[in-house]
């Protein structure tokens, strides 16, 4: 008898050409039986936007030899839209595997993010999901520094499946194979972005605004993603889409009144 | 003396000309002084999308008679940033007012929502933030139904702050100023939707996919903002930017190993 074959969602946020999501395919291909539903252009900071006044394309595409594959008009959220709804169909997915991002999805990124966004709407379909993210921003950063690292957690995933949550968010820290000393289960750290806007002037004499800034670390408590980064662990998120301040059910009631 | 004048922040998803931010404006002005920055073009279910690959445009807007308002080429968080930190510079806002959108961000719903991404933007900023939202998805929705609770809503935040929260996620149902029972504060519920994907040919002759679907209800518990929407209730959820899923954080320690 054929051992079971996990079917395994690859999806991104940086195009479906990123080096990251290679990476990402060349390790699911060892798992399972892998799809890939990838957006058709960079998708950077889209977080869970989704595409409802205009039509989606959906393409099928040869980027992965011998893997089936599509690119998509639109965003990580609508990719994983189409591919449960219209490529999969009854059959669903056993895992949701997004990335691997350049940057960091850790702290308060992971609102922004594309990448752990495509991971949520995945978990919301009652799929166990996994986003990925190297802490390197270059193009031709890395990846294979923690392909061992990622392999090992998404075969613990497939084995006994996420528990009291559907989504990690799991971020890599931009050193060498060696000098990564592990994997650490953290809360998200409290943090911000200082904001700057580059204001200039464009060649029909116009003025226009492009976003730029440094993220602000609030905290260093030895129990958050930012801090297992900093200390050289891979950080793993256990995340869901509950956004409620429980004190506050109390403390606000006056409310109510 | 004079008496302070809270500076207030009003934006929307719908866009500068719809009619929920002209009921939200009319409300702010009877108490402070009013900043109007919202998206030029409809931004519903944009998330928490910023726009980091192209300039974004900021140009004066007398939509608002007497209101000093600026229509933005971006995303509703775009507007935010914009707003905080080319408008504003160093006096920034006592609060930030976002809606009154069309339709239901309760649930789930607040991930897709650029109506409650904007307020969650501007409570990352420290600014208390508070998104509305009508159960009425009909452009001539009345929004006027709830205009007394609304700025009484407004009122008492204004007096006492938020309080172990930043952000509020507002939804009003969709009934005649008579029968809306009061406020609760409550939960996010727990939901889901069953998405459906029309299909249909282009007319140069290609395939393309529309998104479409219908809310599914996962519980019914009455402490939920579902419950009070229900029950003819406003329902006012506190609200924050932590994913983590805490109880998992010890389930999950078997990923470490």
């Amino acid at each position: 008898m054929t051992p079971y074959r996990p079917r395994i969602l690859v999806t991104n946020d940086d195009g479906i050409t990123a080096p990251g999501i290679r990476m990402l395919v060349s390790i699911a291909r060892e798992l399972g039986d892998v799809t890939v539903v990838a957006p058709d252009s960079p998708q950077s900071g889209k977080g869970h936007a989704l595409t409802l006044t205009d039509p989606l394309r959906l393409t099928p595409s040869d980027v992965f030899d011998g893997v089936k594959a599509y690119e998509c008009s639109g965003t990580p959220v609508d990719c994983v839209k189409l591919a449960k709804h219209v490529i999969a169909g009854e059959d669903s997915f056993d895992i949701c595997l997004s990335g691997i991002n350049h940057g960091s999805n850790a702290s308060i990124n992971i609102l922004y993010s594309g990448t752990v966004s495509a991971a949520m709407e995945a978990s919301l379909e009652g799929i166990d999901s996994l986003g990925f993210s190297l802490l390197d921003y270059a193009h031709d950063a890395d990846f294979s520094q923690a392909r061992d690292h990622i392999k090992s957690i998404i075969e613990k995933v497939l084995k006994d499946g996420l528990q009291d949550c559907k989504l990690l968010n799991i971020n890599i820290p931009n050193l060498p194979k060696a000098e990564i000393k592990g994997v650490k289960v953290c809360r998200q750290a409290a943090g911000s972005w200082v904001e700057k806007f580059t204001e200039a002037i464009d060649p029909r004499g116009l003025p226009y605004y492009w976003l730029t800034g440094d993220f602000v670390h609030q905290e260093h408590a030895d129990d958050t993603d930012l801090y297992a980064l900093e200390h050289g662990y891979i950080s793993v998120v256990p995340s869901g889409h509950d956004l409620t301040r429980y004190p506050a059910l109390t403390s606000m009631k006056y409310i109510e009144l």
